[in-house]
């Protein structure tokens, strides 16, 4: 059934050294194989761009093995099941994975893999968004590990991101005060106007110093909760405000994920305030993906929660795609479009 | 009573820059006051010389405020009441409070200050040791905090020194494996001889690099549990070892004290393993102090806790017993003899 179709995919071929150049990949075709037994075939609609997956192209001991040289570039993907040789998925089905950037996968479905029900949102890319990875991670991050209160003082980096912005908007809803850093003017602008932040913080052009000043101003009684996407001068300014028993989430670091890192040097702050630092992946609660995307759709669908995709065109697009999530140049979940 | 006697007081004369230097200190001589109400008097016999000093000299936001120049250097001390205006504590009583380096300390006692039995004790300065601070830093923050277990691996960086010595023996006494590092190769044999540490890991002449590969062969399943008391490149090569949701007690950074920190690059590893690093300071428990004293007297009477001290003679030799804090040439808690 599948053998006479061809697969576009795209490919590692060396591993960046700092930030990916174009020349780390490149685009192959190859006929689609029949699935073997356990298999089954998805016809990829969308990709997920993130900023993850520079970590998965470094032969570094991480959560996940590293992307082989020569192998697709791994990516969260939706899709339509086109062959199954398993039982509990059919032909037809929406799919939703952690699988390739490639037009055909073809794999063994594992514990990331799942049906999903496109009618229950508003769009399917919304499975790569706010009810996807990104918008579970904000939103287990939120409700299930820092718990903000009314009272509180929440403080998010990357806050104009897709994480970034869906964590402020549930932290509001749970009542806390919410502050987030971001690049730009037009960014700070939309945290405020859009996602309702309670202050905006814009990062460039402030060293280390004058971004502790900034934070200082816009969080007058001090950082309970942290959620951090970006560390760098930035979580070492926030730290200098941090309250006592103060609680940071550890969810990205994307400012060192193409360079040395520059090292957290205020971790004396986290000591004498007896905080907390605790990394975080969203695959720790796997088996409660269901529940938190329908708890999502629900509040998108009361307007409750707004989110934001940048959908780029084709698989011969993934390079500069993926380059705009460092560059910040991406205005919302970044999703690369199939077909 | 007390208004013809001399008090001798080490005092604050500026700032350091890095690593303190002699004339950063002056040696004072005033007359004892009397005390006014709601104070007593001590006779401070032995003051305990903590790494955690050297941060109260900094005018940074920290736990307590910074040691004004001008005033006698804090430091915790055993004596005996002289005169009291507060019924609880009577002349003669021994004591143990968060006082100065001086030989009598006028003070309204706040929570830290309690009375002392010396004789449930080896000798009155175990009250500055294992009965001390020192000792319930490490009883609360193993016992308590860490609750290492049978199979679990627990590193611990400054294993020789008083706190690192005594996690050690405790973590041993719960059934975890214990591994530490320390500075050269005679404190290494100390603690695999006299404190029943499992493996050794000697930091002097490694770089990040090579210590990493040490400490991975004495940690072959990985490590569970760290107790960090030092920072700086041995906390990064230790974070390259950790395992899934292992938890960090951050107790001390001494290596970042006297020098612009390092930073610390590998706090990636803490989120792709989902693990803690926690703050701790030793007052969180003040109020089970009592508690805790009289457990490790017991552990130590039946011969399951061994631990050393270093006394130094007389208030004028402060500076340089508190520089061998920093160069690592003292064997056991250092403490200074007032009386």
């Amino acid at each position: 059934m599948t053998s006479n179709m061809m697969n576009r995919s795209f490919v590692l071929v060396s591993r960046p050294k700092g930030m990916p150049v174009e020349s780390d990949f490149r685009l192959e075709d190859t006929p689609v194989p029949n699935p073997g037994p356990g298999e089954i075939v998805i016809r990829n609609h969308y990709a997920s761009l993130d900023p993850a997956i520079r970590g998965w192209l470094d032969d570094a001991p991480s959560y996940l093995p590293p992307v082989a040289l020569g192998d697709p570039v791994r990516a969260s993907t939706i899709g339509v099941v086109e062959a199954s040789n398993v039982d509990r998925f059919k032909p037809g089905d929406w799919v939703m994975g952690l699988n390739r950037i490639e037009h055909y996968s073809v794999v063994a479905p594992d514990d990331f893999m799942h049906p999903i029900d496109i009618s229950l949102a508003p769009s399917p890319t919304a499975y790569l968004s706010a009810m996807g990875a990104v918008g579970l991670t904000a939103w287990f991050g939120v409700n299930d590990v820092m718990k903000p209160e009314p009272g509180q003082t929440l403080l998010v980096s990357g806050a104009a991101g897709a994480v970034g912005s869906m964590v402020g908007q549930l932290a509001k809803l749970r009542g806390a005060r919410v502050v987030g850093i971001a690049g730009g003017t037009e960014k700070c602008a939309r945290l405020i106007d859009r996602y309702g932040f309670d202050a905006a913080i814009d990062y460039r052009g402030k060293d280390a110093d004058a971004l502790s000043g900034a934070i200082g101003e816009a969080c007058p009684d001090g950082i309970d909760l942290v959620y951090e996407n970006v560390g760098g001068i930035g979580l070492d300014a926030t730290l200098m405000h941090i309250n006592p028993y103060a609680r940071i989430i550890l969810c990205g670091l994307i400012s060192e994920y193409n360079s040395a890192p520059y090292g957290t040097r205020n971790l004396w702050r986290v000591l004498v305030n007896t905080a907390t630092i605790r990394g975080y992946l969203v695959s720790e609660f796997v088996d409660r993906f269901p529940e938190g995307s329908r708890a999502i759709a629900q509040l998108v669908s009361e307007g409750k929660l707004v989110f934001d995709e940048h959908i780029e065109e084709g698989i011969d697009s993934t390079y500069r795609a993926f380059m705009r999530l460092f560059e910040g140049s991406n205005q919302g979940k970044m999703i690369l479009k199939l077909i």
